[in-house]
Parts: structure tokens; C-alpha cells; sequence
């Protein structure tokens, strides 16, 4: 038994990464790679067997060691039980790909597959900020907004493999409109994209601001330096995402009643001094009295690795 | 193995129902009582017991039939895990009772407890709506807004037994105050305590109605039946509150992903057909691609009884 290991792999729309993990979860190696998913799929799980092998050299298991299985996480939407990639935004070309049967012949042994923030919240849960907690919410926050539910351990799949969209909960149902057709999502308000988008609304309308010397078009990263900076203006509009943010943690609170919110992605880690309070303070006096009591709100610990890990994390489920 | 029987109970603030079923879970009796829980737990849990005798001698048992577990919806918040009822709105006195062990000497079988949303969530899925559908999600729309998660066929307790509070979810952050003490929760705009008051708003302002006529103060069966008489303020109110209600099912729809979802609750049951079309229209035109393509919105079948189904398939949690 403690000669097995597991497979973990993050593919990307321009680099893919593998990890290998001993029997009891311990990475032993990590390598990485661009990827051309141009070339198509057979192309690229061609590629990341090879770099597999590179992975297991570098590891230097024992003699006879055994691939237990692969876990793999896709930058699009996954599902769990069919094991094929739908309509990934970032791998073009790959439509209605059956990943995991394709991946396979490759992997020689069991391959499970997810969604890269299903892998991130299984990553933070098993590896991050959320180990040993076992009913947590992971919360990316960068250009877009995505996430994963994990009750009693285990990740909420939901009928489909897609649950866990926070990005696409609606915070104001009248709001503007959302790249996914909705109006008023979470991801349309609060989103790196929404915050450049209201610092430049606002400068439109004539307000003073540092952000108007910065290289135009603004973008997130802008408006985290100039509120790092005192930057009034760019700290209002954060300010305000904060506050909307929150209101969004607050619904997940009431109807999911995490004892932990992990917050990732980009805009979490540059910005987490002037996000962290107000989302705090605002489920702090909103969400209903009991879920309020004990849920914290922390940064999550992994970076871009959270896929990765989680992608580890996703092979183990195969046999433990 | 087939003379064991379980006790279900749906205790409320002025009515107790009892029901007992066989192994697999049939009724085979079901008896009610008033209730007096001003007497407090001990004073209930005695009467309880007795009611629960009537219903054995009802059920018409076998000799030596043996009871495997009890059941029991409390109207309020109970903590799955310590059996502790915090703060029920109609059961006065009753705060943080121990509502599992103050039952168990009584019931000399394991109870298992739950608030009556979520009985109600496992009535539909293990009797009514949503017999067969692992990933449902059940809500009730009456003076106020509640419901369940189910997933995997179980039901979503998160860390305090609080999860699936549907009602607040925000669909507007800058919206009304909703009795939770948060603004623009679901239930502060579409459920039939809001629908009442929008109703009284639009009057106030002067706008003429068939409801003008109807005894003050007006209630949501008052609005409903105005809108089914073809008033055109009852339809508008209505209409904006369904697809108020529509576009919280969007988020419970992008979060949870669940092949259906049941509308259960006094405003539903006598207002479907004003509800059920904007609720899946919205779903249909708003909700994320892949889980709305899947999901249905149907009413709930056991009306007020889910509660008590549902406290059965709870007892049957114990050994199944």
C-alpha cells in the first residue's frame, strides 16, 4: 500500500502543471509545462503523460511503485458523472470533449475530473486554509468570480457537476447585466472586471482621481494600488464591491451555513486588507444569528497551486 | 425486521400530528392533537407520548412490534448535531431546550430531530414532489420564506443544522428591510407577508383595485384571489413577486444545481398558476446554461403534511 502514489493535474489554458503525491497526500514532486490546446486533446494528454513521467523521475519513487490514480482539474465546466468538458472558455476548440475516457489509455489507471474551482476548493480544503474544516465555501475573486461548496467533506456537485457558482448568485435582481445573460449577478458587481469597470464610470462622470495617471484601461490591479495608495475615489469603488461582496457571503451563509469562507483569486490576495473587514462585519450584521456565530472568513493559503493540490486531493477520493 | 415501526411527529405551536409507519416506510396511522406549549417540553413530550400510544392502538400493530426510531419537526432552529432547540417564534419559553434528550425517555428509542422546513424538504423528496430526485432543493412560500437543500439524496444540515434558508437569500443589497434584520432578502420581497404590503403600498398611492373593497387589513389570499378575479394591481403585484421569487431561484439554481425544485407553502399551493410560469421563465432565460437546462419547478404534492412525512423519513435516517 505505501508504495502507491497519486496524480494531480492543473491544465490551463497556457500551462498545465503535475503533481505527484505520496500515498498519505505528501506532494513528492511538481513540475510544469506550457500547453497548446489549439492542438486539440489527444495532443495535449500526449504531452502530459510525458510530463507525468518527468514528474515520477523527479519524485524518484521506489521501484514498483503504483499510480493509484489522476485527478484533473479543467478551466471549464466539468461533469463529475459523464466526464466531459462542456464549453471551456479558455480551450478553444474543446466542446463536448469526454475528457476523462479520452485521458484514460493515457493515465493508465482511475482518472477523475472537476472544474478548476472545484479543485481549488478542494485544494484549500485538503492542503489550505480550510484543513480540517468540513463544511467551508471556497470563493475565487478575480477577473470573474467562481467557487466550490464542501459539506461534510465533501465538494457539492449538484446535479450536473456545476454547483458552487457564487459568482452567479443574484445581488441585485434590477443590477446590470452579467456576461452569463443574468442581471445582477455577484460576478457583475464585485468581480476585478466590476470594480475597474466602476472606477472608470465614475471617472467618466468628471471625479478627481490618481487612477486618471495610470496606463488606461484601468484594471483591478489599478484600483487595489491607488486604494493602497489613499486614493479616495478608488477606495470607494472598492469599498463598495467589499460591501456587495459581503452581501453575497451573506446569502451563501444563510443557505449554505459554512463554519468557514476561504477567499481567492487575485483580487482577494492584493486587496485583502480592504476586503476582509467589511465582508466580516458585513455578515457579521446580516446573515441570520446562528450561521453568523461561527462562520469565519479567511484568505486562502494556496495561490495558484489551490487547483493543483486539489486536483491531488480529487485523485485520493478514488481510493480512500 | 418487518414488525419494527417508526414514530413520526410534526410538533407546532398549536397542533401536534402523529404518525406511524412500518419498515418501509408506509403509514399505517396518523393521529393529531392541540398542543399547549406554553406547559412547556416536559408537559408536551408527556401528552406526545400518549398521542403516540392512540396511534400505535390506531395502527392496529403486531404483538411484539418494536419501535426503531422516532422523528420529530420542531417549528424553529434545532441543531442536528446537539438536538438543541434555539429560538422557536411560536413555541414562547422554549429557548435552547434540549429537545432530543428531553424526548429520547419518553420515545425509549433513538430520535432524530429536525426544524420543519427541512421535514418538510424530506417529505417531498422521500413521499411527495421530488420522490426520486437526488439533487432537489424545497421551498416554502407562505407569510414567510423557508426550505431545504437536499443533495445525494441527504439532506445539506451545514455546520449548525441552519443550511438551506432560501428566504435569505439577498436578491436586492439595497433593498427593504427584511425581518432577519438584513436588507432585501427574498422573503422581505416576494413572500405573502411582502406581497400584502405591496399591495397596501400601491393602494396607498391611490391606484385603484378590486382589492379597495376587500376586509382590511388585506393578506396574500386576499391579493391572490383578486389576481385570479383578473385585477390588474393584484396581477401586477403578484407578477413582480414571482419573478422576485424567479430570480432567487437563479441563485439557488447557480449554487446548488439541482434537477428540480419544489414550491410548496399557503402563497404557492393557491397561487400556482400566477407563479409557476414566471418562476420557470426565469429560470429558463437567466439561470447558467448547463443547470438550468436540466432542472424542473414543480409544486409540492403533501401540502401540510410534508412535515410529518418528513419526520418519518428523518426516524428512518437511523437505520436505513
Amino acid at each position: 500500500m505505501s508504495d502507491r502514489y497519486f496524480i494531480g493535474v492543473d491544465l490551463g489554458g497556457t500551462s498545465m502543471r503535475v503533481a505527484i503525491a505520496g500515498d498519505a497526500g505528501e506532494l513528492l514532486a511538481h513540475v510544469k509545462a506550457s500547453t497548446y490546446p489549439e492542438a486539440g486533446p489527444e495532443s495535449v494528454f500526449e504531452r502530459l503523460s510525458a510530463l507525468a513521467d518527468e514528474a515520477r523521475t523527479t519524485a524518484g519513487l521506489k521501484h514498483g511503485a503504483a499510480v493509484a490514480a489522476w485527478g484533473v482539474a479543467f478551466p471549464g465546466p466539468v461533469n463529475h458523472l459523464s466526464g466531459v468538458l462542456t464549453t471551456p472558455p479558455n480551450l478553444p476548440g474543446w466542446h463536448n470533449v469526454p475528457v476523462r475516457d479520452l485521458l484514460t489509455p493515457y493515465a493508465k489507471a482511475p482518472v477523475v475530473v472537476a472544474n478548476d474551482a472545484h479543485a481549488a476548493a478542494l485544494g484549500e480544503h485538503n492542503y489550505g486554509a480550510g484543513r480540517g474544516v468540513s463544511e467551508m465555501v471556497y470563493m475565487t475573486i478575480s477577473t470573474g468570480i467562481g467557487g466550490g461548496v464542501i459539506s461534510r467533506d465533501t465538494l457539492l456537485y449538484g446535479a450536473d457537476g456545476t454547483a458552487g457558482e457564487v459568482g452567479h448568485i443574484v445581488v441585485d435582481w434590477r443590477g446590470p447585466n452579467c456576461n452569463c445573460g443574468n442581471r445582477g449577478c455577484l460576478e457583475a458587481l464585485a468581480s476585478g472586471t466590476a470594480i475597474a469597470k466602476a472606477a472608470v464610470e465614475r471617472l467618466q462622470t468628471g471625479a478627481k482621481s490618481s487612477l486618471q495617471a495610470f496606463t488606461q484601461p484601468l484594471t483591478a490591479k489599478d484600483v487595489i494600488e491607488a486604494a493602497h495608495q489613499g486614493d479616495p475615489l478608488a477606495n470607494e469603488v472598492f469599498h463598495e464591491a467589499a460591501r456587495i461582496l459581503g452581501a453575497g457571503c451573506v446569502s451563501v451563509v444563510n443557505l449554505v451555513n459554512p463554519r468557514l469562507i476561504v477567499l481567492g483569486g487575485g483580487v482577494s490576495l492584493h486587496a485583502a486588507n480592504l476586503l476582509l473587514g467589511p465582508v466580516r462585519e458585513r455578515i457579521a450584521q446580516r446573515a441570520l444569528e446562528l450561521p453568523r456565530g461561527n462562520v469565519n472568513v479567511v484568505l486562502a493559503e494556496l495561490g495558484d497551486e489551490a487547483g493543483l493540490y486539489g486536483a491531488i486531493a480529487l485523485a485520493r477520493q478514488v481510493v480512500t
